[in-house]
């Protein structure tokens, strides 16, 4: 099968191409840029000499249809919504990474993203695909869930699930690294202003805030906000989320690690630490795994999780390909179990 | 007025020896370390070439008394509760930077520190100095505070005071530099391990969490535990102190910010961000500031607070330059308000 | 085939896990350490979690032997000399990735590693395999490169090889990240040293400068000296080799251009960057390559060529895997043309 | 005495502030920027919160020169040329940090900098001041040597004045970071671009090049052309030098170093490293030293000699007050011998 990138120019684009180069059923197709017209990819990215050599051009709907089986679109949001209607119209397979089809009310997206929403009937169809929440084959358009989602939700759906936790607002406190922030240039991600710096931005601002509440209140309707801080720390990639929530009296450490381990344990790219032990970022870089680790604080009654993704791969593009997976009803980790570069 | 630095080739050491440099009052005295008798400063640290040639030795009391007027103590925990007591007997003044005499009660340290705590009286005649809770000139031993509880203390004291949060325990989320983790080789601060991670450690075990509780119940004796977690990130200097803080129905952002002004409006090195704006690591880095930002979720109650420190400066060897000074009967700013270098 | 690894918990030997677990032909056999004995490999490194569990011992070589079907040494200078003998004395294959075997003389080693040499007979059964000098298939003792011997041979060779140089000595400037020095704790690899930081080190006393200049000579006798220096990095993984050579008087740019492009054209793993472009190191890191660009001064006649691999790859694990596949007449690059992380 | 700053926006303008303010004689007077007019410096750099609160403004000749004793220009190339005329027409001391008019010859500004040049009169009025080749005081137009140049000269002139090079060109190998690229936003300086990475550009290109040769021509006419490459290295501030000389026959190490230390000697800023050793990046991080230390390698004939400095401080800012210091006939180190940052 044929993959066409629609955004490839950017960083998750860029990881769609090394991971699909490694799928065993999926084939890069053609490749789509808005800005890079009939560059050759390896001239713009030498990593890529010998390897992948192909001319980034322009595109029509009709053209991606005809050469591939499926798209991504590996775009910023605003890109999407404009865009996605004639392969949906036709049927045809696309996998959106944006965050345009994410959120199901058009007012809250417009309200988060600063944006118009797109068509009601797009968002419809769309389907908003975690795996780890899924247990059947998605349909023809898939929305990917954000990063910081991505390790928000992994790391409290347990939690709210088994309904272990007070009423009092779960806390997220999110690092990321810089490709989290895009290859937009910008003061906030020039080199000297990131290197031995830490800034925490859009305090509870964070348009990944609706994805996660809508997804946790299919666990528990009471879920109606969250606390959610996020962070650029000087780093490439990653992402590690810190959940603090206050547990109800009586629940043991244990108990809350069945309910992860009850959750997690017949998936592919949660690994659970032993209790004791805390995720490091390193150890996802390059991987489609959400590592978490958990500890409960008797006095206070607060428990920590700590989640670590690779914000390009489980947040993005292997994420992705993971959702590509269970559409093309291949095992969920398909071409995506290698071990990481480490150190 | 010459100072002994004992322990001076660890990084708090060489920052006193930077920061004494600078001051108007104070001049370097001798310099002793365990370890590196009879080196020239200039031959162990290239930096201090032209600038500070003097010869580091062994010491004894009676040596250190009578070329100095005072000494400060940069060594690790356990080395003051052994080798403080002479000075101590002669009334000469010391200043320790290390966790020795922090914790009033031994069996607390014991508990915490791992060793065996330090002399009753000499506990008891050890006073606990953070400059911005301080109204008089200090004795003679003097025991600075350590730089997660600078850190933690700053941010969190306005509210304790001023009674605006719920009986939920404060949470806090420190992020430090290498620095803080000490010259000490280990995997863990082996550059490899730490460029492009991230790692949370000691999870509610961190030595600072009863000098923190203890400070703050001065304020709120209700006050008995608190959510402590610190993570190393990949900068050599900076604590970024994030607390988290279910405040009481009804209070407004404007009545929080006004307790942290009036908390810090007449001290020289806490400086409030404008409302709307969160203070970077790097703003203080090189500095005796402590800035905080902060910000209120309405929808969750919870208050964001952001306090940044020079781990090395606010969090140790200018903080004991600013307990210096208190003592000295100076302004507590002398010789500490150099622009910082930036970028 | 099954691969036993002799030192698999330094970087070398982690990354020949990571690799060849990503070849078709090649699989992990037995794993093992001089000091981790009987540690399972995602309990010491938590990123093999769920993809590589295995359970890391002591050794015998007979053991070793009944088990697998080639083994690798992936340990510091002064083990396979010690440790080599049963293997090649029952002709069982090994591939030794340490500068043991390097050099035919024995004076030479002592020189410039400190160690007393191998056994003469084994120096003389070892053969010495850069794969892009080689044209067949090497036999059951292979003595794999160093990491910094790898980049400048393939920056210089084919200017020597050509004849195109004068006779004054070609300078070799060498840059390597931290994972080049080993995962030893030093002073000079901790965090705090490293970043912000550059530092030369072993001015024209490098291990691998008699390596290079044996390699070269192959190619020209006279050469019998060479200049070199090299220097760390902030950086976890990578080399950046860069050379200058005064060039005959009259040989034009693309007349050298064309000797490299003669030399490695029919190779997989070196890729000549079109002329005007110069190989930046992030290109090859997780890679097999090593990357070569090139620019002729015609006022100073002086030639720089700068070329980039990943010392632990290229420089390492990857290139004994190179060797592996010429060794069982494989394609070279077998399991090794992935797409790199990146960014 | 007080100083006006065009262009405080900038790094070198910021890094003025800093030490203007240690400044013992100098005072900051008023602060301009061509594109943020009024704003106050404290809003746009919460560093100089309580510390320097200052409003930048657009500026008049006029207004600068009755409200200040002296104008920096820390201002890109391209804007000197312009905007100098006034001040030197009313004789009104101006330091400028640009490239504009250090070159007297415009055709080689032209070449170098692809702008026109100044006027010649402008050129011919500016004296380029490189304070350890000079020995009396400067008139009132100073031009301020570039930050790879001073490196450059400082670490190759004693060799040249002493004569004790073959014909054969100097080699420079230049490594930067990321400051010496300026504030400007580029791909080039995304913090996900520059972190593991470093990347060699402007190959014999960098227009500090005819600088370098013009002033090592004052020591020796011979010298027509040298080898100069720089790269970027992920770090924020420093230079460090290597330079790469063949050695006339004979000449001992003992003889090189002496020529250094007989050129540097009587001079506060440049330091020599003891024989055997060699200067670090971060040990004038921050400082207005230059260091620097040799090597010569007995087998080849080629000496490495290692400078490193602060780009923004010796390389700029630091060097600007030095020349400062000079004009108003104070010591050549007033205000700039501060202990630095270290670790």
């Amino acid at each position: 099968m044929k993959a066409a990138i629609i955004g490839v120019t950017g960083y998750t684009g860029l990881e769609l191409v090394r991971l699909i180069c490694k799928h065993p059923v999926l084939e890069l197709g053609t490749l789509h840029s808005h800005g890079q017209h009939t560059k050759n990819s390896a001239e713009l990215y030498p990593h890529l000499n010998d390897l992948v050599e192909k001319t980034i051009i322009g595109y029509t709907p009709e053209q991606v249809m005809a050469e591939n089986d499926i798209v991504f679109f590996a775009t910023p949001a605003g890109v999407t919504k404009e865009e996605a209607a004639p392969f949906v119209a036709a049927n045809f397979p696309v996998i959106d990474l944006s965050g345009d089809l994410r959120l199901k009310d058009g007012a809250t997206y417009q309200k988060w993203y600063k944006k118009t929403p797109a068509d009601a009937k797009l968002l419809k169809k769309a389907q908003y695909c975690l795996p780890e929440l899924m247990d059947k084959k998605p349909g023809n358009l898939i929305s990917n869930p954000g990063c910081y989602a991505t390790a928000a939700i992994l790391t409290a759906m347990p939690l709210v699930k088994a309904n272990l936790i007070e009423a009092t607002p779960l806390i997220f406190d999110g690092k990321s690294g810089l490709t989290g922030a895009g290859k937009t240039l910008s003061d906030s991600s020039h080199f000297v202003t990131c290197a031995e710096n830490m800034t925490m931005y859009k305090l509870n601002e964070h348009q990944h805030i609706p994805e996660i509440i809508s997804v946790l209140q299919q666990f528990d309707k009471s879920l109606t906000n969250i606390h959610f801080t996020t962070s650029l720390i000087p780093v490439k990639r990653g992402i590690m989320m810190t959940l603090y929530a206050q547990i109800k009296k009586g629940v043991t450490e244990n108990e809350i690690y069945a309910a992860y381990t009850a959750s997690y344990n017949h998936r592919a790219f949660v690994r659970m630490q032993p209790l004791g032990q805390l995720p490091q970022l390193r150890q996802v870089v390059g991987t489609n795994f959400c590592d978490i680790g958990l500890g409960l604080n008797v006095q206070t009654g607060i428990l920590t999780v700590v989640g670590v993704i690779d914000n390009l791969v489980k947040g993005a593009s292997g994420q992705a390909l993971q959702n590509f997976n269970l559409w093309a009803q291949l095992d969920e980790d398909t071409g995506l179990r290698d071990v990481p570069m480490f150190p």
